[in-house]
């Protein structure tokens, strides 16, 4: 089969090394880049010359970003092109509009690699739906964040050293931002919601990084048992659905609690499989290439994935309830003490955490809150 | 599709169960069951009215034990028909012969509810074949070993108490040897090493249980900041591979460590896709269930699944070598101290430990000998 990627970036080299090497009957026939980039006579900087290429039966997008990606892979999917994409960004933002184009042109759109890496997340969740009602989804989706909470735990050290760490290893980018503030979680939420959920997800959901956490929460956390990481999570019942992105203190003898370095850890919870949870590397070229690849291998081998959203979920932040620890120099009255500078609230929805918090941090820049686990 | 289920114990309900309830398209024609059992009129004690049905594309074995699953699943492959089992028993007997007979005929098997009861790990393997070398796996592939030590660990107690208490809620049968001594685990063992390594694993390998072990044991494990778990696993290198069943003392950090309750978590490792982790029910109707109704979905689909252990790998114990415990009130002199009435052996083959527990307990017959993982 004779495939383009666009984009040799990190994913896109992964993709192509991987190919070249261990799949016998794949070919990159193309690949995009920008004009100054053209080293390898594969290489075309204009997209016309894939999409008009008639033997190119799958473009591989590895561009990260929303346009021209999002551009890119409707022009695709009209050409009659199946598409497998790494970038969570733009099917976060274009699931629904993607899925409709495949299914119009009779063409699968192929996401593997935008959530988990090289965890079989997506076909996880894929085989648990064709039996089972998923009832909620949670986990570690960042690696990132979780390198960093892994060293602020194990090295005591306080957030700007473990972020700066994280920087020097290749784990986090110069502006930490999508990383840190869970918007990058926020992007993978959407797509497991959609596709456990079988609806197009909201976009506005809440979210909490973990920019403010300190040493000293986790050295509070801890004396209560408890480690914090930066959860993506979802819950379903009778036709309605919520989802949220938050710091949650989870207890020591979690596996969440325990998962070191960059690694993810994704659950799922299915009526008649139970619980499943997949642990790996969510990020990385190799990793993130070998889903790429696994997803290039179903197409060619004939494996098709549609996704209708037909379920007609919707949306009700009331039906994910926690209890919240907001820790604060500010004064606040409301709630139940639960450690030095820290008010316990209970029952709280996802939304009314985000509130309170920012109600909070006018007083209080560096303040924080945590779910409890 | 018309199906058969021979079997309808515990797995072969649940099959059915979830079959009706959720998987339109496919139906349930015929069950093979015992001359006194034919409580519906799907149900015949003859098995030739299955095999003479051409309209049954497939074969359910629900049975359990070798014969005469070994038999009933020949003869369906022979007469053209694709084979699902949970039996891990019988698969671990005749993989070879099986995926053969499969390859000559024409069809699949499909092993997925064989080991790991609903957890992906069959397809995990399969899928990361795909690209990878799979170069290590291990993991707590039996539900009810984890279950007594879990309680041991938790609650403190004797392995007797726990196994009994295993027992009573369901977990252990009334024998219990099949999973305390090892057994279950090693045919789960010889199954994932065959796909992993793509060869026909030896039956032969070193197998030790967990029958010995007691709570001064896991006491004395936590001191050095480990809890024992019965693992399975396996290496492969340079067209070598090595395989073991053992209690091994693994560190509290690790995930295997907080495996709770009956749940098992196994680990593969590849060249591009890194360490890859699976937790789930290994066992029980649903999740079993499950397993055994996604392959049957798989071949409704027509994905195909074929094993030809083409790769040529040789078995070589050396290739796994660990630091053991060996705990007795016996004099030894040999190794290092560990602890009391413990001593540590560095850089054994798991043959060797094998060896040196067994010449210790013909003076000490509550010996245990116990991996560092």
């Amino acid at each position: 089969m004779d495939i383009a990627i666009l984009g040799y970036g990190t994913v896109g080299k992964g993709v192509g090394e991987i190919i070249a090497s261990k799949t016998p009957g794949i070919s990159v026939k193309r690949i995009l880049e920008l004009p100054d980039r053209l080293t390898d006579p594969r290489m075309t900087s204009d997209y016309g010359d894939i999409l008009s290429d008639g033997a190119i039966e799958l473009v591989v997008e590895c561009m990260g970003g929303i346009e021209p990606a999002h551009t890119f892979i409707c022009q695709a999917l009209s050409a009659g092109k199946h598409v497998v994409t790494s970038n969570k960004a733009v099917v976060a933002a274009h699931f629904a509009e993607f899925a409709q184009l495949a299914a119009d042109n009779g063409v699968s759109l192929y996401i593997e690699a935008s959530v988990g890496g090289g965890i079989p997340w997506i076909a996880g969740i894929d085989k648990a739906r064709r039996t089972d009602t998923i009832s909620s989804f949670m986990g570690i989706m960042n690696g990132t964040t979780n390198y960093i909470v892994y060293s602020m735990d194990k090295a005591g050290i306080d957030f700007a050293d473990a972020l700066r760490d994280a920087q020097e290893k290749g784990y986090a980018e110069r502006d930490p931002s999508a990383d840190i503030d869970g918007i990058d979680v926020a992007n993978k939420t959407i797509i497991t919601a959609s596709i456990a959920f079988d609806c197009p997800c909201v976009r506005d959901l809440p979210v909490t990084g973990i920019r403010n956490l300190s040493k000293r929460d986790m050295e509070l956390f801890a004396k209560h048992g408890r480690i914090v990481k930066l959860i993506g999570r979802g819950v379903q019942d009778a036709g309605r659905y919520a989802v949220a992105v938050e710091p949650m203190a989870m207890e020591t003898s979690s596996l969440e609690a325990n998962v070191p370095a960059n690694f993810n850890l994704v659950t799922l919870v299915g009526d008649t499989v139970g619980e499943l949870k997949f642990y790996g590397q969510g990020a990385g070229m190799l990793p993130t290439g070998n889903a790429v690849v696994q997803d290039v291998l179903d197409c060619a081998e004939g494996i098709r994935r549609s996704y209708d959203f037909s379920s007609g979920c919707t949306y009700d932040p009331d039906l994910l309830r926690s209890d919240y620890v907001l820790r604060t120099t500010a004064s606040v009255d409301a709630g139940e003490p639960y450690d030095e500078g820290m008010r316990l609230f209970r029952g709280l929805t996802a939304v009314e955490a985000k509130e309170l918090l920012a109600a909070t941090i006018e007083n209080d820049p560096a303040a924080i809150i945590v779910a409890l686990g």
